[in-house]
């Protein structure tokens, strides 16, 4: 790492468990030699040692009001972290906090790519088995779409699995209700026929594989979801709330009995790697996608692994230039 | 039991295990005292016994146009069934095969409810560490809606959680992405609006609690959720299938060594309850909401046991007059 090497900036003050999970997450990111930045409250951050530290005197709260919140709380870790990226001073930024806000300050601060419609959220899926997630975007940016934002959105995040995950020719499908070109919302059929056409998936060497349905998510015969951020969102939170409801009753069950205490000891080693891969911890946090720089959102509850994660996979990202091989591939 | 009782017509033909699966359902039924009626190729009913039949020719497929195919094959299973009712040879009707062509044949055949713009599809949504599912609706039927139906679709879910859930003041939830009225996506913030009105509520004894998110599918705080049919059926497939990937890894994980097979013995009669809980074989399958009749369209997969349920349900809200319930509650 050059001496010269630009931080990842990080709000210090969003999410659930901030700062002191978002704090130790930075550690554990210096530690393994990954230069860092905290943006926040100069009380919040009084104990930090060894690394850089920008104050700024408000926070956005996570119900807050994304656009009228960046407008008003000039002097926000949110918006103080985008200005960084935007003056040289940091090389990305990671929050936990309130999504849309992030969202917002990245818009505009750092600003979209050029011939980006609307920037996109992509976010990570679990496939069970697979130590590689799907690509599931807009889990939640744009709540109303035009069919050719879908195609960009599937533009986007053929070039994002191959920078994250290294996969070469990225299988993209639409989320729809039903494999038929036929079937879906209107948005959805006409998208469909934009997808077709082969101009675009050569430009990003990416395949379009046709309409998948809700229960493809965790497919590993695909490997970037298409959606509008209503239906993308409505998805997300269903798949994570399923796991999560699934895993709260297994764990009910493994405490209700001596046998089954018994039973889930025996089990426990071999249950790991699932809980590992079902974990959203694991996964280093969502992306804002189109916009000229690299902005990571890590989920609400995140604690210093998850922003860990999230500060090292923003931080490979920038060096390995990904947004350059986006600029590339968006027709102006 | 009067000797008199009308029938359910069951499509025999329907869904991946049919006829066999569908036959032993029946008899389940006649076996609990349930009059029923099978309604299939006179090849695949050859070997019934003690069951009134009704033959037809054709079959339609999982994979045919709904509309299309039920204009064609008039002397399908699937249509019989439908005029079965129509004609009062049968009381209800059940299907596990081609959802949209059920609900194609029950509008052309039996007809809607007067006042209903728009029948919907209403699924039972597995609640872990509680008997009684949620409801989801629409879950399919139409993938392009307006505020209107939505609230239509309201009204409907509670009558139907009243008459089957035995549920007193249901409590419904509209489907978006963020609890704020001012999230999502423009349909969903003008039913918002139409939702918040007392008059329907009163009308039907149901009570609007807002917003609610996909992870709030299997919230015990909410007991019937309402969406289009596009995100409602992105919704199901999405919590079906993380359900079926997290069964299906965890049973693979049971298998992976000796301790892990010893430990899953003895986890067994623990686990069993839960597994009925997440298993769509134990609820009765989904309904047609809005037709001048009962119609149950039971998941393709539904062996007999799935299609007992059915039946039983069909019966029990035919006898119950839960559409004499909807005429009340729907304006005209």
């Amino acid at each position: 790492m050059s001496p010269n090497t630009l931080p990842v900036a990080v709000d210090a003050m969003g999410g659930d468990n901030a700062p002191l999970e978002i704090i130790k997450g930075a550690e554990l990111a210096l530690e393994a030699g990954i230069p860092v930045m905290l943006v926040g409250q100069p009380e919040a951050l009084s104990d930090v040692e060894g690394i850089p530290t920008k104050f700024a005197s408000e926070v956005i709260g996570m119900g807050e009001d994304p656009a009228t919140a960046v407008r008003k709380k000039k002097d926000s870790s949110l918006v103080r972290s985008a200005e960084a990226v935007r003056d040289g001073e940091a090389i990305a930024m990671v929050s936990a906090g309130n999504t849309g806000a992030t969202m917002a300050s990245a818009l505009l601060k750092i600003g979209r790519i050029r011939g980006v419609s609307r920037p996109a959220i992509a976010t990570p899926i679990p496939v069970p088995g697979r130590s590689k997630p799907n690509i599931l975007l807009d889990s939640g940016a744009n709540a109303e779409c035009n069919p050719e934002w879908l195609v960009q959105f599937a533009e986007m995040g053929a070039v994002y699995a191959r920078d994250r995950f290294n996969t070469k020719k990225p299988k993209i499908g639409l989320l729809s209700i039903g494999e038929e070109p036929s079937k879906g919302s209107l948005l959805v059929k006409e998208a469909f026929g934009l997808l077709s056409d082969q101009d675009w998936q050569e430009r990003c060497s990416g395949e379009f594989i046709g309409n998948v349905e809700g229960r493809d998510l965790m497919n590993p015969d695909v490997d970037v979801v298409v959606a509008d951020g209503f239906t993308g969102n409505v998805a997300l939170k269903t798949l994570e709330g399923t796991a999560k409801s699934i895993v709260t009753a297994l764990l009910d069950v493994f405490s209700s009995s001596p046998e089954a205490e018994e039973g889930a000891k025996l089990l426990a080693p071999s249950l790991l790697p699932l809980y590992e891969t079902l974990d959203p911890e694991s996964v280093g946090g969502a992306i804002l996608l189109g916009i000229k720089g690299v902005a990571m959102v890590s989920h609400g509850s995140s604690k210093a692994k998850a922003i860990f994660n999230a500060i090292a996979t923003a931080f490979e990202l920038s060096t390995d230039e990904h947004v350059r091989h986006l600029e590339h591939v968006i027709k102006r």
